[in-house]
């Protein structure tokens, strides 16, 4: 593709040098060649920037003069790039119809434009939109809906009645509306509490690979348009995700705990049931929510990693903080004495 | 079903104003219908018990005058829900047979009352009992054992030799009997130690989705009967979790521990090797636990999330908390002199 | 198997009691009979030494005059026991081949030695070379390469483009080369930034049940010869692992992070994206790893789990540790001053 015409498809405004070159590829800034296009999205990328041997770079106004090749400059590099990509490197949509060998209810509704591929299972009521592509080996429970450009990449595993939203991304080894961790006590034993509920997930909705996302015990799971939900995490019976929020993988979120719009949750997060957190959280990696937050913020805890003799020390001195603090407070007061008790000078 | 035969199918004493009205769905407090029943099982519950359009309600004799509608009253209101559920909401048993996409054995023993699902495989050697289901897309490799009514709802995979009890429940994506992680240094490479071992399930088991559970080195890695493990979770080679367990989502814990009946370790707890955890040990969100813990009791660690400008000022004196123990020691001494040298009054 | 060639075959020397006995199986100490033979690594074990009833025991020299039983003298027993496993256990190979259920496209290149299993689905432009086992269950997406001799136990989805190196063994529910976690944000939406890159796994590489090894954003996510990463774990895009590096279970790598090699990452670690690990870095369980070590060493966080009463008055405590920190810095000012304004004696 001429870089021209590239530009003119991601909205970018072209300040070449020479002449009108051909761009094949996405490319990182210190991998590239001649075909490649890349972006900086930030000035500490300049050195980068300055080296680099790809044909063309997006990036905004104020960087271009830097740059020692045609630029495309936007508002949002990550954002064009991205369209770039899209452009460079098209999916090749699966085939419509079904793989022969395919298990298919005669009750599910499957729109003639939709590819279910090879070793599928789609139980009876099963409804599935167009335009849907459902990969390899995946399993569609009995009367799940599946909307219209949804995509089951592989082996993924949608239980019964769960609901799933348009242009939806799953991912290799998600788990969608399994029965959830409800329990009654009968004396020593657990007696299940069956899970009558399901998950609705919005559109533009992705969860990733080996992530779970449990049925609502009674009511629904209900997961916002657009939420990104990244692999191996764990999101309980009915809680809740506002539009928009994002969480990054290995964290956990326990049941009926109801997230805002627009927070981003990092890496191995673990929050308590049956919190509530306002639109515009952000936690950072690994901190523990065991209360509600209402205000938007950034929060954090957690320990960062120290050489293990320190580690070793420092938490044996923890064990007895509150004892320390009690010292604290008594110093203070024998001191306040002291100075009182003083000849004044 | 009349309200009045389910009162007497879980036990429960009806009192009842008004008709004997027919309920035919389990539902939240709060959104529910004169079709509905609920429950309560906390004081917490009131207001919403007051509130509630449920056309009847599970509930303790003491909370029955709050109730606004028909109350069954029972010492456990949530176990008496959950079987209220069981009759409401009967779960459609598999049929009985192979689906004939599933790849079997010639050598397998399946009971003609068990369920194979579609696309199955099931290898040489494996004995299914009477009426277990085995869901869609399960992989059950050779020699292992399923015992009767045990239910394998999607997408399971059984390693070879694993022994699984009776009505145990397992979700789709759990894995049991992997090799585990058993390795011997050559120098700076590592060399497989092949694990010979096997797991064994009791009875009454559940395992969520996504979880793991080793086989044995050597010997076995036992889950007690009626232990329950959500999603997400590890279990190492050896490991033995004692009976009436449960463990909460992304837990993991490793090689040769031995946790006692009884216990309760809430969500990404962390557990390392060769530990002893005692009988009714319970264990808060996120513990992490480096060595073993012999008496009853509730065990906490971590730091919870805090606004991140104070959790940074916090951490940056943690990493001297040691240094700052020793000021305090000095202090503590110097004021001692200090009160000492001090003229009399 | 003869006691005495087995010695041979390990390269260890014998030093028997008695009659050339038989061995057919690797035991435990506390668990053998006179047919099997087991490992001592370390004088920790020699209670169990003494009392074992096993015929023959792997060890070093000095711990022979402890043993009841015939004696295989080594270097590295833990070794030499891995491979009289090998001997005494040997797996049996697959059968050469494609399991008639298999999915295979026309273009994929299989080596005939290799073995398909059942209902496996290899896409497009996948080549497998000599002697590789793909169980059963499992997906090859397009244009993938999978090694000589390795291994997918079952069930295992490798996603387009992966190149996997020979040797290695993928455990049951592990994802490679998923589309990792790129976005770029257009106002309150994200936008998925094309992910174009693939995984590229070393000779004798293994990665457990249900862990996930993202594919390069650009460019590739590479695990370097002989690492072995166990269950649960996230890789995400772009991460480098050096040589012999293991990770235990529940680990999480963010992204364009770059491990050395022969480090240890123990269970439940967690790491932020873009830094940079030293080689033979070791981390305990649990460690919160926010920036780069550049130098050799353990490194150790968190908090280890104490009674909860403790813990809830220490946390109390942490929260105004910096409070506390300058109160001590304060009473030490105050001290010396009245130190200074004391008579001299």
């Amino acid at each position: 593709m001429l870089v021209s015409e590239l530009a003119t498809r991601i909205g970018a405004e072209l300040l070449t040098q020479g002449a009108d070159i051909e761009i094949n590829q996405g490319c990182a800034l210190s991998d590239a060649d001649a075909s490649g296009i890349s972006f900086v999205s930030s000035r500490k990328y300049l050195p980068a920037l300055r080296a680099t041997h790809a044909g063309a770079v997006i990036l905004t106004s104020e960087l271009a003069a830097d740059a020692p090749c045609a630029c495309l400059v936007v508002d949002n590099p990550t954002l064009a790039f991205a369209r770039a990509l899209e452009l460079l490197h098209p999916r090749a949509p699966a085939p419509a119809g079904w793989h022969q060998s395919a298990v298919v209810a005669a009750s599910a509704q499957i729109h003639p434009t939709a590819s279910i591929g090879a070793l599928c299972v789609i139980e009876a009521g099963v409804v599935i939109e167009a335009g849907a592509e459902i990969g390899p080996h995946c399993v569609i429970q009995r009367d799940s809906q599946i909307g219209a450009d949804t995509r089951l990449v592989a082996n993924v595993t949608i239980c019964a009645r769960s609901i799933i939203g348009k242009r939806v991304l799953l991912h290799p080894g998600a788990v969608i509306g399994r029965e959830g961790f409800g329990f009654a006590r009968d004396g020593e034993r657990w007696v299940r509490v069956p899970q009558i509920g399901r998950v609705r997930l919005g559109d533009d909705v992705e969860v990733g690979s080996n992530s779970a996302v449990d049925r609502g015990a009674i009511g629904e799971t209900v997961i916002g348009n657009g939420v990104k939900i990244d692999n191996l995490i764990q999101i309980g019976h009915n809680v809740e995700v506002g539009e928009n929020t994002a969480m990054a993988a290995c964290s956990g979120i326990s049941g009926s705990t109801r997230i805002g719009k627009n927070c981003t949750i990092a890496g191995a997060v673990g929050m308590a049931g049956h919190l509530s957190i306002a639109d515009d959280v952000h936690f950072t990696g690994m901190a523990m929510v065991t209360r509600s937050f209402e205000r938007t913020g950034v929060y954090s805890s957690g320990i960062p990693a120290m050489p293990s003799a320190d580690w070793r020390r420092n938490v044996a001195r923890f064990r007895h903080l509150d004892e320390m603090a009690r010292r604290l407070r008594r110093l203070e007061e024998q001191v306040a004495e002291l100075q009182q008790a003083q000849p004044r000078s």
